[in-house]
């Protein structure tokens, strides 16, 4: 497999399955696990904001990357992720995640206080200098409650572990003007907010995004053809893919993309609760939207 | 005591002290709340806002509410903080909360993605089923991402045991609507962003509020002016003490209340990193507030 | 009269009459405000947010002013809106506003760009340097794209023509802190947006408010109440009539009052368009709340 | 020249040149014209937000647009930007701006109270209605206080006038959902804060935008790249320009543009006040960009 420092091409933010008490179904995850691997995705992503990070505790989340590994079993790369307020939860993370075998650490950083930009290139430091694993910094201004400034990420991409960034911001500018400032020192994953094929054509390495999921053979098309530079084909693919992509806009993403996954037969329950499970007619635009694209 | 279903008065907000280590220091907390229950103050608040609950685990939570339920002995109610993503997480808590003896729950709900309103109801209404204890329903629109519509506490307020709201929102007139919708079901408590005689006027209870916990006497007096009808005399105290609430708007909550805690011999220690402790600059200006209030 | 210097009261934001054509409807606007005077109101103000001040020309703003100073009379202050993006366009306004009889200046920086504190400062001394009238400053995070910060009213406050501050951002203690800063140099007004009789207790002069045309008589008594120290009494009336006010908060504010002067006799017509009129079922609203406190 | 309803290329956003006395320099403005013109530019759009369409009164901007056309002189289309929080003010001003001989219209709506999706419709139609020239919609979510929902857009897009919308919200994404969704109705144009070689990756005709006025040659050859097809080569100057567009989401947008043009040779003075003129360091920071570009 490409290692997780290499790191290119589409990797799926995948779900946690949980069972109807709340347990994760780590069947349920190791099967879909292998299915996207089978489907020719580049790596995987637990514990991501489609992996509903914020709404599982420790031990839940060991389960995960343990399935994830497990299933993987080394044919891609695993990019966990850590996510915490604070550095000491953090780093005990990524230590964890390191010992149950994954290949990489996707970070993000939860606030409830607004932390001044010292305090978020602190936190993001220690994950890094916790473990040998190439780290992924994630920023999502829509839905975090800190936000890593261009000046923040310039700093913490000097540090030898932190190789990557993916920016959930809908602003693709802001990741040329990451790619410009950074010199080479960082790369740069688009998200599902983003034009992907756009992405590329700036010079991204790939995707990390929740919708791949549910197309993943078609979302390996696409970065293929953005790899060859067939730009134009890739466009084509790219206006009909877009579709599923604000759907998830639209949704709820957990909710989305398990609503997605119990069409295509990989069960994964419902987001839980009090995040609401789709209703039924938004599960007939996501099945519209699968259908159209060759999804189901 | 004044049972927990008929709280009225002076709450102080309370601070997790935490070591070095990042450990629960429990004695500490202890030392704090008999000097608060000795200072006259009418219940004890630990795990809102200003005591970091975003920041520590389930073990450390059950640690504090033991400690804080030691420390009252009785004397004054403990109404305990739940917060949590997910009804599964929240009911555990509040449940192990009313087990280690807590007189009432002080209910947040934290979250990742949207929620709406049928699902914020969802989960305040299963916090309320959980256990017999009264519950205070806690919005804060600054730093939570979720928040509490006039629509949905009018309808949580029908709840046998939803009894009381603390509104941070800063917007006195919407206590008055609250006040005003539920016609004497729920009962309105001000929050340090709130001229707390402006919330008594109107038909407040009380405040559960972090500054509390740096000028209990003072806090006690203005509240007893209050309940007099001495409005002239409360007025003349509260703009007196209204420097000790901008400090707290000012800097990060738990480091204001921690640094001048420190300042007059209760040494809690500093936020969970990577929240900033204050700076020495930052320090002299709440020592400034305390002294001008005679809290030093 | 009192003069503009010494304003206390009741002071309502006047809307702006419109034909059918868009045309300013002059003999409306002073048939109301002499319905207003004589319903013993301390002032009027013209071109406030309720006079659609952004929403019609200097032409027509001068209609406003000399008609509003015609029916005034010199029986009581008239406060005149001046709002502008540019300082040449409201130092303009407010040497007209002078020329033709104002007694006094609200004054409102309007922006589309970003502007810093320095700027926002420049612009208010501006206006009061270009006439001798007293100057209120008006704040509307809402609505508008700059805010004054505590540090610029302050720096304001030692300008001998800035008087009063009008703040409608909902957050009562912003008041107290404005108090607390100036030190007596500047004086409180509330809006429609606070609890009044709270703001008359923590030290405020009256209001500036849209709702006071559609209830003057009981405003006035209730201004006279808490100028009395009857908070109880105050509060009493305040309870009933805060139902206005969210009637205000919930639709368009110039569609608001102007539905509500419709059902007492005094058509202005409807707000410029694109805005909308009130739909019949919100009309329906204003009634009901209109009749609950004899306003119909 | 082409005709504006075949609009494609570069449109650079204007300032408008202004004197000390904050008179219209049309002279200043007719040069600009001229000099834009003869470095390759498509077509030239006043009164947009570079331009301070917010800051100018109805009798300015007559001067700016009659300025405009009378340069353009029929080499190139003139896109006339027409602003106004009123459909009365709007439709006077695209009426006039046609009898002035404007080839095209910028529809921008400002707003003071939130409007609904059915007033921003009557808004853009009752524009599209008062001539025949084709109509550009220009939404700004950052500035401006309405916005175009992607629906409203599909209803406008059935309109025969409006062709072309101009978004410059920073999502790429919704670009490409606007395109799906109006299959072909309308055409799309990026803001400075687009990459807008991502923009014309993804189907776009250029882009109206205030940089241009800076680097006019570098932005015509950059989109004879893009409609080549020669995305690598293109990409290649997009990394070097987007400096350019940086230095405008960093400053005010009218105070970047006019220090740029004065380092060029073409003084257009200052913002109106009391938007600050940029300081020393800034024009600093402007110059060493446009250096680096070749473009001083």
């Amino acid at each position: 497999m490409t290692s997780a420092a290499d790191l290119r091409g589409v990797v799926p933010y995948l779900p946690t399955p949980l069972t109807a008490e709340g347990e994760v179904d780590a069947a349920a995850l190791r099967r879909l696990c292998i299915h996207l691997i089978d489907s020719g995705v580049h790596g995987l992503t637990p514990l991501g904001s489609t992996g509903e990070f914020a709404y599982l505790d420790f031990a839940a989340k060991e389960q995960v990357v343990a399935a994830t590994v497990e299933a993987a079993a080394g044919r891609v790369p695993v990019i966990a992720g850590v996510a915490a307020t604070t550095i000491r939860d953090a780093t005990r993370q990524a230590r964890r995640w390191a010992e149950l075998g994954a290949d990489g650490i996707l970070a993000v950083m939860e606030a409830y206080f607004p932390v001044p930009d010292s305090g978020i290139a602190d936190y993001f430091t220690a994950i890094a200098d916790a473990t040998d694993l190439p780290v992924t910094l994630y920023t999502n201004p829509n839905f975090q409650r800190s936000d890593l400034s261009l000046d923040t990420i310039d700093r913490l991409s000097h540090h030898p572990n932190i190789r990557f960034v993916k920016d959930a911001s809908t602003n693709t500018g802001r990741l040329l003007s990451i790619l410009n400032r950074t010199e080479g020192r960082i790369g740069v994953f688009a998200a599902s907010s983003h034009v992907t094929t756009a992405v590329m054509l700036i010079g991204g390495r790939g995707w990390l995004a929740g919708p791949s999921c549910l197309i993943p053979r078609q979302s390996v098309r696409l970065f293929e053809l953005c790899e060859a530079g067939q730009w134009d084909a890739a466009m084509e693919l790219q206006r009909e893919l877009w579709a599923v992509n604000q759907v998830f806009a639209r949704f709820n993403l957990a909710g989305a993309v398990k609503a997605g996954l119990r069409l295509q037969g990989f069960d994964c329950g419902d987001p839980a609760p009090p995040q609401p499970a789709l209703k039924p007619d938004e599960v007939a635009v996501v099945r519209k939207v699968l259908e159209r694209v060759g999804a189901l």
